[in-house]
Order: structure tokens, then C-alpha cells, then sequence
């Protein structure tokens, strides 16, 4: 690995001052001279048609300046599974009828938001309701309403993976089982919401200021509902406070901002309240996991069968892919050699499902994770053990699905975790109400299959170094608190020698940078970071080759650079400044900029992801059974990242994931009743706060993943995964209940245990 | 010149939809959490030393963030003639004295204006007087006060220039004449006052927000100034109302704005007052001129010396160039074989002068074309027959200052001027009060000499193709209004082979661009005009090799592109789209993006200028003998600016440019005593406006200029310079009396009529 001046040291995250000083620009700052505000009107009905709207009153109201509906849209069907047209379900403003409650029906700008408050109460929307399916077994049966026209028993997508043989394997093992899993809807939570300004500028070109994981993403959905060329569209990503999945696709607001700044020809801001955050952007999608498994008397795995069943909602957004990645996380991260898999992603009246950190893994882990503890039980091997006989190793595939994996440390990982957690001992000896549970996992580290049919490259990254020795990145992968900007920032700084603090980056802006897909799957480390450096290579070519004349040596290739300084790598005394070197290879080109240009689309990987990251988590906790409280006595994690390119960032993403994992086994639950969310605020849906958190110890074990830049691989998501079962195993040593629905709420706990006595 | 499909159109400012519904985003729209507003502190004596500041009482006001003086800055003395060290006389702040009313000695930021305000009247400075000059006579005096130590006589520049043999020449003169001539400070009136808003970042890096004509200069001297690399400072120019010479320093706003916000940790804006806009930035440069002509009895000019004062007040700024271009525009746009010039630069406690539209040519012009015409008046020559006979022609050039002149359709602007105004009949015409005159006049297309002592091109540009077939251009070339947005987009488009519609232009941002230094001297039709177009064909040479191989032709120099179409040149028939190319180009390249890159510096051409634009201008008035009041009936123009690249354009450059050229004539004046402006406001100090306007008829006369961009040159600023000439002119003709200072006021008519009678 050689020795890094900049990878791998513990850097803070470079936009973390102009935070803490409260001076960071986000979208929802942003102030224009003539800015309307935009409100959206949304339908009271789960399931409904259309037949008509009247926006005559509201239009009259003094201040409101435009109000649309379908009709003034061009009523281009949208959606992200772009290389399968059948699946692009959404509408801009719905055009005949509505599919949830809170699908968009009309919109307002306003000079004020009251004003266009008052708008929307004055538009009469005349509905004819319709039977609704707020379940997917109910929206399966044969007869049950259509929520899409064409897709008989609400099925929009089926995803299968077969591997050996099944049954042959069932026959062969010593030991099957078979359990039912069921999660719950969970809400992302960012601490900003969505939040855009759009300006649709009197040339008839669109620029938008916008909270998204993905400018590029944005910018083509736009373009492809607004009838735009995509470089028309200009989005620009300022600081973002969170997405968590929930900021990958376009969303109604980016839509219709854009469309009220087209009719008005001034700048529109909409800005989702925290109820819309809670009902009408995206969920983590709930599921319904039949798995059976075989083993061995010792424990190996034989076969597997995993049957999942979606709850999407109301349209598909990135449930295709979500349907993919459980059928690839009820396998992952065991060696199975004989798998099953059926998934059926299921139209509903409910919200939207979609991508959500860990997106794909958590529900078919929780059930993997719970499964084998029960298997450990009944055959009366310890959980640890059980996990280190099976788990994957380097060099091992998921035939079809995933290629060589070429750097593995789950081993490692669960050996580390139950050591520090004191697993030996305390699985015997923990007090009465006391336990102690472990779950591995593994995650993806940036998506492969190219769903939304894009011609570009996944990313791209531009250099452009400064005769003063500094170096401009420009990148459209957008950080959204992440540290993106820090991490390729640093592999930009290692890969040309240069420091730290003399990169400048630019980043998430359309019009300034060239591919990137956005911030999703964990993709930028390995994806925007093989971009960046091997923009920085190309770089360094053409300063090296001038460099390599001033130093007298031919071979441009016995050069290195480090923090500044080029030297002759056997003669590290023979040496030129960088800045020097940049200013005499620009005279040597007639003053033209030294630029490098990069690009990486992830090849001949599989399926799903270039690499993949691994860990393991072990939960102690205490159980009240009178009032049935779980109370997380210590978290001990260890995940293996490849190379980390800065410890302080990975163990901040660490610590994050705790928490979402925390609340995701113990707290978080979207409530449906006939559609509508029970608890849309922070006072009703419970989060796991600082205070909340137990005592996290996060074991970082570094391996070299020769796909990712300096080794790297993912680390911000994988962690969010385990807990759930984690805590559910750890409530099993301590009760000898088997809980197998997330959240595991006290409530439950009681149920259970007056069950079982 | 070939044909063209965007080139040479009359196509509207690509800015002036956006401008005209007021969406525009000037600097002084910014708006950002936690901004301050700056305020600063000016001295009321216009020679003092300054013996202590306190500042405690202001910084103990509540709502104020810092307060800071000289003691706060690095003392770091800059300037724009950064060749010769000696001339950088100004301070961010006054360290021990101040040298004219209104020099900053403190500054403060607040959290209101209005605290701000409060605040500079809490400092107390305590002065000591010293003797003060206020003419450039009297500092020249033997024991006159020094402004600046070390100058002798406060002349800080000299500058001369000698061509043939004068004394010579006027021996061998029929006709000698000599007369003494004296114009005023002019203010340049942006409707924008100087804004910006400076936030420092935490990492230690600045972003401005500024209403600048130089983005680079403000960044390379906002660097030097506070000791930061020049690419640790982002300059961004929004839209600009307004520069004319009065943007292109670093002015204390912009200094004091980032020092404030590096000590605060907050964004702090400073504007100034349109009282600060009068008093403290620059103004158009008085000057005393003595000048000597020798004709020949035919009119032929044999000899001319010229001598100039310049008052540069209390800094140089730009003045040292001033006085060059002074000596210049002594002699051209005229054949004189021998000729001397002799100027002088003088520190005076006075405002300091600077650029201004037309720099440096509208004092000498004035006095030469009046003095033509008194040489007209004597020798019985018509006063057009006097300027065709001894005008420059394409072919000669100024030995030492001006290589060959590619380019000249002066006598034919001279032709067209007075046919247009009926010149023949109307001189011996004309009712009793009426007059007619005629003046002529070059100027620069973008300045040569690299005072500023730059190691970067003059201009670069950088053009990002892509794959909708949609391009970006990058420059830090500033549109201030004149359209240089929309020209160098039209340059792109044209040489690309594209629709002005797929050009998206990024202009004036330090940190997206490469070199270039700024909209002043009409450089950037040229100079950035020239980059660009290189750009564009280097990007078009990486498309061209794969259209060529896609349409089956071996060399793309068969290729030819126009309107989004690319095709074999003898066979049209043959062709495919840009974006078709474009896509295949990318794929071609593993999906790097296509980009071009271009760089321009002005070699050869001489000390001043790449090409010399030229015109002639005939001014008929009446006059009221007994009110003064000059009332100009026509102006009638000719103008050559070889290929205008947009005539609707050039013609709104004409239009203003008769608008500046009538104030500078009879009305504008800042007034001075004892080094006070007397009428800061416009109230007190006389615009034309748009009602003030006689008819003004402009005939563009199209040269093909080899060095400029599909053979254009300069239309910003030359017809601001004859318009004093052209009206005294017709003021002679019509009274017989000579004005031989501006302005031409009706109390002056009125003296002078009294004087003669």
C-alpha cells in the first residue's frame, strides 16, 4: 500500500467549520429578488380518479401568480428503472387519478406562503374514490383492485436468482427450518428537508438549486418531463443536510418549482413541511420474508430459500432495484451454495416505497440474522461459531450475481466484535433480563447495473491545476454531509503529491462538472474516487513530463510527488516544488491550462457492485419484562472498509449507522391506517437521539480492495444493517423469545413474553 | 469573410430577457446567513498624518463585529503597475497618512447599516494637518508638499515619445500653431455603485461576490494584500450595472469587506454610496495640454509635439497607462511624420484619476480636432478635406509604439460622417446660432503591454461539449452589460458549427475559468474573442476525427460544420448532427468528455495595442447666444469596427457611447475645491439622459480586422472620444469664438461670446 501523506489520516471533514459557524449556504437559504413560494395540493383519497378541478378561485386570490394541474403538464410518465419503460409509473401532477394519499394533484406559487396556503384551499378537486389495497397479500388476491392498470395482481416486478439446487440441497441437510419475517416502513428523517429553487430563465433554461443525492439524476428527469435538453437544465447542489436515499430521485417539488418558475417567469421555492417529509417522499419499504434454510449438523449452510414480498406503494421509484438487493442480502455475506430466491414487488394505496440506507438489506438480513440464531440454538452452536463457519471469504462469487470478491474481512470482523464485546463470557454468564447477540453483514459498494440507461460514464472528474501549486476538482458528486468533498479530496491530493489544503472543489454543479451518477449505494468512494484519481494521473503526466526535463531524467516514471514536492524517486534530494513545475509546464504549452480528465464505469463486476464491505455487531442488552423496555447496554461493531481513506469520517458513519440502526430495531415505525400515516412528526415517530444512544465501539478493519482507489471501499452504509438482528438475538439469549417483526417495541416485548409464560 | 449563420446577426443580449423582467442577480442581491454590513471610514483632510486611532467606544457598540484600521492589514502597498514596483503607492487602509478627502483609514462591520454607521462616527482619529496640493502646477513647484516621498516635484511617471525630428519638421512648416487646452474630471456614473459581499471560509479560503470588470486583478490583489495564494480567492461576478473603467482596480470596499469577514468568520458586505462613488473611487483624468502643430499650406501635418499634465491625485491606479495612451492619441488617428510627446504624471491631494471609457485619447483628442480645425480656419481648407488628407491609412504604423495597422477605413468613415450629415451644404449653409463640426478618432482593441505583470495568457477559454450536443463555455471574461456574454458566444457557435441556443456560457468566475484579465481597453471581443475561438476548434478538431471516419472521408479539413450540422464541404448532402458526432466522439473515448481548449496573448503588434479601431463624428447645434445653452441637433456617426460580430449590438454600444460623449461635452463636470467634490449626486452633477438625447445616426463602416476573432475589433469606446471635439468644432463654426476647455457650459458660451464682442 506504500505510505500515504494524505490517505488515511484522520482529517476533519473540510466543509465542517463553515457548518459549525452556521454559515454554510443550503437550498432552503437561498433568497432570489421576485421569488414566489410554491405549495403543493395533494389528495385526501388513498385511491381515487379525477373528474375535474377547478383552480378559478384560487387563481383569483390576489398574490397567487400561477396555479397548475396535469393539464399543464406535458403528462410524461417518469421513473428511475429507465431501461424498462413499462415500469415509469409517476406523473409530474397525477393527470386521471391518485394512488396514495398525498399524490400530487395541483400547485400554486405565491408571493408568500400563506398566500399560497390559502391557494390550495380554494381548489376544488371533484374525486370519485375508489377501492383501495393497503396491503400487498390483499392487493395479490385475484379480483382486488389495480392500483396501475395493466399489472394484474398489483405485481409490478418479480426478480428471482437461482443457484445450484434448492431441493437437492434441502434433502441433504441435516437440520431445516423455515420462519416468517416482518419489517416496518421507516422514514429517512434528514434533518433538511426536500428543498429546491427553481429559475427558469428567460432563455427558456432552467437552473435549480436543490437538496439531492444526485444533480445528474435530477437534471435528466427534468429535461425528460419539462421536454428540456438535459444540458438546458442546470441543477446546482449547495450544502445538503441528509438524504439517506430519500434525495436520489426527481420529487414533486423539484417538478413542480420547475414548472411554476416556467409559467411565471420568476424564481420558485418549495420546501416540503416535516408531515410531507413524513407521508409523501419515500419510505424504506416493508416486507414480508418466508425464509427456509438447511444446514448441516456442524452448521454449514446447505440451501436456502428466501420468498419476499414488497410493499412498494403506490409507484416504483427504486423498489425494482430495492426487490434485487434483498434477494442479494437474504444470501450475502454466507456462502451458500444452493439458493432460492422470489421477490414480488407489490403495487399498494400506500406511500412510495424506496431507497433507504442499507437500501435492500435490512429486511431479509434481520430475518437471515434471527434464523440462524435459532438454528445456533437448536443445534447448540454458539452464534459466533456458527458465523465464522460460514462466512464468505476473499475469492469467493454469488454465481450470475456477483463476481470475484476480491477483499473480504468478515472473519476478522466477527472474531474482532466478539472479542471486544467479551462474547465468550458474557454469552454464559450475563445476568437474569440480560443479553448479548450478534449479526453480520455485508454491503454494496457502488450499484452496477445501469437501470436508469445512462450513455455516460457513472463518474467523471476534471483537474485543473493552478500555476500558484493549488488544483481545482470539479466533480458532480454531491456531498451531502457524507464527506465526499473531504474523501475526494484527499485521493485527489494523494494521487498528484500535492497537500491538502491547496485542492479546491467544486462539487454537485451540473454546468461546472461532467458524469457522476450522485451520492447512492455507497458508489462515490470507489466510483467518483476512481475518477478523481485517475484525473489526478493524467494530471500528473503532463506536469511530470516537464518535470522529468528539469530534473534531467528521461523516464518521467522514476518521478514522485508528495505534499508539494517532485523528486527523483532514488534520489528524493533531486527534487522541484510542484508549483514550480506547474508554472514551467504551462510556459511549455503557450500558458495553456495543465487539466486532467478522468472517468470510471464499474466492468465485468456481476450484477450488483464492484466490492463489497462486511462486518459484524454484537448487542448487549437489558430487558425490563414488567414494562417490556429494551435498554442497548453497548454496541460493539467491527466493518471492514478496504482501505480507509479517513478514519475520522469512517467512524462518524459508523456512529450515525448505530443510531438509524438503533431506532430502525427499537423505535421507528411509519404507522399506516387505511393509507395514512398515524404519526407524521418527530413527536409521534421515534428517533434514536444522541442522549438516546448506548455506549458504540467501532473496530475498523482495514483490508485492500484492489477495485477501489487506495483500497477503499464502502463504509456509510453496511452499518445500519445488523442491528436489528443483533438486538433481536440478544432479546432471544435473554428471554428465549424469538421476535421476528422489527420494531421490537415494548409493547411487543410484553405480548410476547405473556405469550410464552 | 465566408458566410455566417451566427456571426454578423443582429441577435438580442443572450442576458437581457433575465435583466429586463428583473430577475437578474446583481452583487448587491446576495443575501447570506449571518451577513454583515460594512461601512468605512474616510478622512476629511485631504493631507494629514495620522497620529492615533481609537477605536474602543465603536467596538463596544452593541451589534458591531470588528472595527479595524491600518494596524489590522499586512501594510502591503499595492497597484496595477506591478512592473515597477516603486509606483504600488496604495494601502488597504491609511497606515500614517491619508493623501485625499475621502481615503479609507477604518472600516468596521456591524450587523446593521444603520449600526455601522453609528459606529464609524464612535472612532476617534486624531490628525495632523499638512500643506496640501490641489494642481498639478502648483505640485510641481520647486518646495511644493510631497504627496508621495521619493517623487520629486510629485511627478511619479514620465513618459515621451519621439518619432522623426519635430524641431526639424516645424522649421519646414508653412504654418505653426500652438494652443493650450484643459479638460475636467468626469465621473463614470455605473447605476451599480461598487458591491460586493466577501465571505472568508473557515479552512481559510475567500469567495467575493463583486461588481467587477476584473475578476482576476481583484483576485491576484485581494491575495497579495491579505498574504493568501491567488487561487485561495474565488472571485464571482454576478451581472454588473456598469463598469466604464471605474471596476477594473481593487477598490477598499473589496479589501475591507474580506478583511472584515476574515476576522468576523462572517460574510460582510460593503456598498458604497453614491456620494463614495463620486468622491473616493476614480474619475477620467484632467489634463492641461499644450500642443504645437506644423502643416503645409495644403494642410498636410508635417510636426507636432504634444505636452501633457496629467492630475492623477493621490494614487497612480491605471494613470501610468493613461499618460501613454494620452501620447498616442496625441497623434493618431493622424499621419504626423515627426512627432514628441512629453506627459506628466503628478500626485496631486486630489481623488485619484483612473480608466475611463475611451482611456486616455479624450483630452488629446479634444485638443487635436480643435486645433485641426483652427489650422482649418487659417489655411482656408475645409475641416473634412484637412482629416481625409492626413488620415492613417491600413498599412502604416507609429514607429516604436504601434506595428503595421491591418486594418483602417477611417477616410471612409470620414466620407460617410459627412454625407450622412450633409456636410457639403450644411457648413455653408447653416441659419445664424447653427454650427456644424466634425472630429475623428481611434482607439485600442485590448491592451498589449503587461504592466500588471502576469505570467497567465491575457485570455483563455475552455469549452465542454456534450452529448446532447449542447456546449459549455468557460471564461473568466466579465459581462458587464456590454455583451461580451452573447459575442463570445456567437464566436463559439459560429466556429463550432452550432445554434447560438446550445451555448450555455459560465462567465467571470475565477474558479470555473482559466486566465484572462478583464473587460477594459475593449479587449475582449479580440483578445477572449480569439481564445474562445481557438477553443472551439480544438474541440471541433476532436469531433471532426470521428465525424470524418463516421461520413467515410480520410481528412477532417474536408469537414465542415454549421447550425448543429456537420458535412463534407463538397458534398452538404453528406453530413450527420453535431450531437450524433458528439455522442459517438465520447464513446470513442471511453466517455471522456470532449474538450476544447484555447489561450490568447497579443504578440508583435507593439506597445499599446492588437488593432486600431477608427471613426469620425460631425456634431450640428444651436446655440442661444443669450442663455449659453448649446442644444445639439444631430450627431452623426462612422464607425469602423471591422466585423461586427453583432451590429444590433455594436449600435447600443454607438448609442451609449454619443450619450457619455454629450455629457463629456457640456454638462459633466465633478467639481473641486480645496480637494473637495462640490457636487457629488446627481442632482448636482448633469447626466444626458435618454431626454437629454438629440437624433444620433450611426452607420457601421466593416473592415476585416486579420488579428481580431472572423475580423472584428473594438465598438465599446471609441465614439465616447469625439464628441467634445465635434461640438466646440461646431460651436466655431457657428460663433467663431474657440472652446479649448470642456465642458462646454452655457455660462462659458456666454463669457466667451462677451469676451469676443
Amino acid at each position: 500500500m506504500g505510505s500515504y501523506s494524505v490517505v488515511g489520516k484522520e482529517i476533519p471533514n473540510v466543509d465542517s467549520l463553515v457548518k459549525v459557524k452556521g454559515a454554510a449556504l443550503y437550498a432552503g437559504d437561498i433568497k432570489m429578488p421576485g421569488m414566489l413560494i410554491g405549495k403543493i395540493l395533494r389528495s385526501p383519497h388513498a385511491h381515487a380518479k379525477i373528474l375535474s378541478i377547478d383552480t378559478t378561485r384560487a387563481a383569483r386570490l390576489p398574490g397567487v401568480k400561477s396555479v397548475i394541474t396535469g393539464k399543464d403538464t406535458l403528462g410524461v410518465k417518469y421513473g428511475m428503472w429507465r431501461v424498462r419503460p413499462e415500469l415509469l409509473d409517476e406523473e409530474g401532477l397525477a393527470m386521471e387519478k391518485v394512488r396514495f394519499i398525498g399524490d400530487a394533484v395541483a400547485a400554486v406559487a405565491a408571493i408568500d406562503e400563506d398566500t399560497a396556503q390559502e391557494a390550495l384551499e380554494l381548489i376544488q378537486v371533484d374525486y370519485e374514490p375508489l377501492p383501495a389495497v393497503f396491503t400487498p397479500e390483499e392487493a395479490m388476491k385475484e379480483g382486488a383492485p389495480l392500483v396501475h392498470d395493466g399489472f394484474e395482481g398489483n405485481v409490478s416486478v418479480v426478480r428471482t436468482i437461482n443457484i445450484g439446487d434448492v431441493e437437492k440441497g434441502f434433502t441433504e441437510s441435516d437440520y431445516v427450518r423455515e420462519d416468517r419475517f416482518v419489517t416496518q416502513p421507516v422514514q429517512h428523517s434528514s434533518m433538511e428537508p426536500h428543498v429546491c429553487v427553481a429559475d427558469f430563465d428567460a432563455s427558456g433554461k432552467l437552473t435549480i438549486w436543490d437538496s439531492t443525492q444526485s444533480p445528474y439524476f435530477v437534471q435528466v428527469l427534468l429535461a425528460t418531463t419539462l421536454g428540456l435538453r438535459e444540458n438546458d437544465v442546470r441543477v446546482v447542489k449547495p450544502h445538503v443536510g441528509g438524504g439517506f436515499g430519500n434525495k436520489v430521485e426527481m420529487f414533486t417539488n423539484e417538478f413542480c418549482a420547475s414548472l411554476l418558475s416556467k409559467k411565471t417567469g420568476r424564481p420558485v421555492r418549495i420546501e416540503y413541511t416535516r408531515e410531507e417529509e413524513f407521508t409523501v417522499t419515500r419510505r424504506r419499504q416493508p416486507e414480508i420474508i418466508e425464509m427456509k434454510t438447511g444446514v448441516k449438523i456442524d452448521g454449514t449452510i446447505v440451501a436456502r430459500e428466501s420468498r419476499i414480498i414488497l410493499d412498494g406503494g403506490a409507484y416504483n421509484g427504486q423498489t425494482p432495484t430495492t426487490l434485487l438487493l434483498s434477494g442479494m442480502f437474504s444470501l450475502l455475506p454466507y456462502r451458500i451454495p444452493n439458493y432460492r430466491y422470489h421477490g414480488s414487488r407489490v403495487y399498494t394505496n400506500n406511500m412510495p416505497s424506496g431507497a433507504m440506507r442499507g437500501h435492500g438489506a435490512l429486511p431479509p438480513n434481520f430475518a437471515s440474522e434471527v434464523q440462524l440464531d435459532l438454528i445456533a440454538g437448536e443445534l447448540e452452536i454458539d452464534p459466533v461459531e456458527l458465523r465464522l463457519k460460514n462466512a464468505v471469504q476473499t475469492g469467493d462469487s454469488v454465481p450470475g450475481i456477483a463476481n470475484e470478491i476480491l477483499s473480504c474481512g468478515l472473519s476478522e470482523c466477527i472474531k474482532k466484535a466478539a472479542e471486544a464485546s467479551d462474547w465468550q463470557r458474557k454469552r454464559k454468564q450475563l445476568p437474569e433480563g440480560h443479553g448479548i447477540g450478534i449479526a453480520c453483514y455485508s454491503f454494496t459498494s457502488g450499484g452496477i447495473f445501469n437501470w436508469f440507461n445512462t450513455d455516460l460514464p457513472f463518474s467523471e472528474a476534471l483537474v485543473k491545476v493552478n500555476e500558484d501549486g493549488t488544483v481545482n476538482l470539479y466533480t458532480r458528486a454531491p456531498d451531502l454531509g457524507q464527506g465526499s468533498n473531504t474523501v475526494l479530496s484527499q485521493i485527489l491530493a494523494e494521487e498528484l503529491g500535492i497537500k491538502l489544503e491547496d485542492v479546491k472543489i467544486l462539487a454537485g454543479d451540473t454546468e461546472t462538472s461532467t458524469a457522476d451518477l450522485g451520492a447512492w449505494s455507497s458508489r462515490l468512494t470507489i466510483q467518483a474516487g476512481n475518477a478523481v484519481k485517475r484525473a489526478a494521473f493524467d494530471a500528473k503526466g503532463q506536469i511530470f513530463e516537464i518535470a522529468g526535463e528539469r530534473l534531467g531524467i528521461r523516464l518521467h516514471e522514476e518521478l514522485d510527488a508528495k505534499e508539494g514536492r517532485i523528486y527523483i524517486r532514488e534520489r528524493p534530494d533531486k527534487a522541484i516544488s510542484f508549483a514550480e513545475a506547474v508554472s514551467t509546464a504551462k510556459r511549455a504549452k503557450g500558458g495553456m491550462p495543465v487539466m486532467g480528465r478522468g472517468a470510471y464505469t464499474p466492468r465485468g463486476k456481476g450484477l450488483v457492485s464492484a466490492a463489497w464491505s462486511f462486518g459484524a455487531q454484537v448487542a448487549e442488552i437489558e430487558l425490563d419484562r414488567e414494562t417490556g423496555i429494551i435498554r442497548v447496554l453497548k454496541l460493539t461493531t467491527a466493518h471492514d472498509c478496504g482501505k480507509a481513506i479517513n478514519p475520522l469520517l469512517v467512524d462518524g458513519q459508523l456512529q450515525g449507522s448505530a443510531q438509524m440502526g438503533l431506532g430502525g430495531a427499537l423505535s421507528e415505525q411509519l404507522l399506516f391506517e387505511d393509507g395514512r400515516v398515524q404519526n407524521p412528526s418527530f413527536r409521534d415517530y421515534k428517533l434514536f437521539t444522541a442522549a438516546d444512544m448506548p455506549e458504540v465501539e467501532s473496530i475498523v478493519v482495514e483490508t485492500y480492495e484492489p477495485e477501489g482507489p487506495f483500497g477503499a471501499k464502502e463504509a456509510g452504509e453496511g452499518l445500519t444493517i445488523p442491528t436489528g438482528g443483533a438486538v433481536s438475538n440478544a432479546v432471544l439469549n435473554a428471554t428465549g423469545v424469538v421476535f421476528n417483526k422489527l420494531p421490537i417495541t415494548p409493547q411487543g416485548v410484553v405480548e410476547s413474553l405473556e405469550q410464552k409464560a
